[in-house]
């Protein structure tokens, strides 16, 4: 039987999960919500600009197309627990499984330990599943560590980068991230919290930090303006030399006084400029020391749509609850009917 | 409660997992198995030479050894699933689950159908788990390969090497491998099967294909000899320039014609005088590219030994029957107590 999908958000993220989606065979989208109105009522095609119609309505009506059969709703609507949850409540209720790319899903607990119990509760009481995946969280600083960590005998410190080029991103990235600020207009945004950097540290942290089996103290994060020392321009930002070219944010998983987890995403616009190339990068320092590079890095956008996806079999077939990408099975690509992968047991 | 553990063989893997498992908190050894007779009665810590004694005496008998209570029993007494078949047959008729670094065992339904579809049965009458791990197959070749696809929205090919140096290895492992023969006694030696080169390529090209949903016409393997130009000596061999300084055996995953999966692993001594740096290289070709490198390569003995006993708690909590490394959660690095990862239910 078909694998059937609910989509909700029709942003650049939800839009790549559904054109994804309607690639891959076995699997069928039966719904999608976005909640402009400027996008109800048009066929799922138009809004995707394939130029064909594929015969599903978009709507603004969240509780109409979580009403529609599916076996997994794909959440695309935000970054944070507490506005994912409404939705999440009422996909669980309609016995959906969930899988969310909202950042703070990846571990819920961490910043919102009752909504997590409050999900896990209302899966188990629905017997369905929910997972929060992404690129990062959910892949490359968190679930490839914590996978390379499985080939040593002993770990001591981990150390890991992601250094990427926010160039081709839109003026909310800029904006969060600080790009094209002066210093003193990045320090003020920390500090009114409309430049906030990477979200999924702590969440990332806590995550390797309880697949190894590690207690942590303390989760410290520590953000600094990239001030740039050449010109750079995109579209919709310009940054002269001495302005802020991005974010630098580190986020430290500490223990006994030591950063035993790093986790470093600087994020500028063309860090080529300044000879800065970019990649994933993971040191592991124990028995054996592990040094891994990935260049250039997953991009992000590619990597979110497709970890989301990729993780429905493992979701529908998954023991009911709120889980973890450390709980599930390793990620793959589905290169085939998706139907041969799941169980439903 | 403390995890139990028995192992069986005492060469330099059984032995590399007796220690890491000492090393650990939560679990403890409660029997050993040995061929040798020369070592059984001696305590374990004799054996290991550890300068300690242990309070477990290493036995020759297999039966008195399964016969101790156990939650897992790690067995590296061979790499083939049929010298390996009676010891597990045995272990799973006394109800323990097993972890087998047998190299066939990644997948031993490639080699030996209707031996992994008993395993299965036996496995499945007497409510345990089965898993056979390493460093390769089962790890840097297949299910590492497996998790970077998860990020790919679509795959096309794959390639990847593991370029090691096999100077720190024995005798058995030169002759196997064609070390310091001349190209006629590596060529004679292919024929007569006394140099295997690898061990496991057709078991990770059918691991990767099965987890992707790729339908693989067939699978085809080269072994080459590494003729050196320089002089190269280990303690065990010499190699003069025009002689054999290793193989270099490659796997092929083949559909419609193509190659789509190619495995290469190159085995010699001191490659590095040659300018060959070792390391671990996968390349997957697909939306998006993914290059990665490990320099130098994960070693294949810490490798091997760390999987295994990494393995137990996903083996011990799995459902029953057969498994393998992509039906596991992610593998990971044991740091904490060992018992509060298992959930035995």
């Amino acid at each position: 039987m078909t694998v059937k999908a609910l989509i909700l958000g029709m942003g650049a993220m939800g839009s790549g999960i559904a054109k994804m989606i309607l690639e891959k065979e076995g699997i069928e989208i039966t719904g999608v919500y976005a909640s402009r109105a400027s996008k109800h009522g048009k066929d799922l095609g138009e809004v995707l600009e394939l130029g064909r119609q594929i015969g599903i309505r978009v709507s603004n009506d969240i509780d109409e197309v979580l009403g529609k059969e599916a076996d997994i709703v794909l959440q695309a609507t935000t970054s944070f627990t507490k506005e994912a949850f409404p939705q999440i409540e009422k996909a669980l209720k309609a016995g959906k499984n969930v899988i969310s790319i909202a950042e703070e899903m990846s571990y819920p607990a961490v910043a919102n330990p009752e909504l997590a119990e409050r999900i896990n509760e209302l899966a188990l009481e629905n017997g369905v599943t929910v997972l929060g995946t992404g690129i990062n969280p959910g892949f490359v600083l968190d679930s490839l560590i914590i996978m390379l960590t499985g080939s040593c005998i002993n770990v001591t410190k981990i150390k890991a980068a992601r250094i990427n080029d926010l160039s081709p991103f839109g003026a909310t990235v800029m904006k969060t991230q600080g790009v094209g600020t002066t210093v003193e207009q990045f320090n003020e945004g920390l500090k009114n919290g409309s430049i906030v950097g990477h979200i999924g540290f702590p969440e990332s942290i806590t995550l390797i930090a309880d697949a190894l089996g590690w207690k942590l103290d303390e989760i410290k994060e520590t953000r600094e303006p990239i001030i740039s020392k050449t010109y750079r321009e995109t579209s919709h930002v310009k940054v002269e030399p001495g302005m802020v070219a991005g974010c630098k944010h580190i986020g430290y998983g500490i223990k006994n006084g030591e950063a035993v987890i790093t986790l470093e995403h600087p994020q500028q616009i063309h860090p080529g400029l300044e000879g800065v190339e970019t990649g994933d990068y993971i040191w592991i320092e124990g028995t054996p020391n592990i040094s891994m590079c990935i260049k250039p890095e997953i991009p992000g956008g590619i990597g979110t749509i497709a970890t989301a996806v990729n993780m429905i079999p493992h979701v529908v077939d998954a023991a009911p609850g709120l889980t973890s990408m450390k709980d599930l099975p390793i990620p793959r690509a589905i290169l085939g009917d998706i139907q041969k992968l799941v169980n439903r047991r």
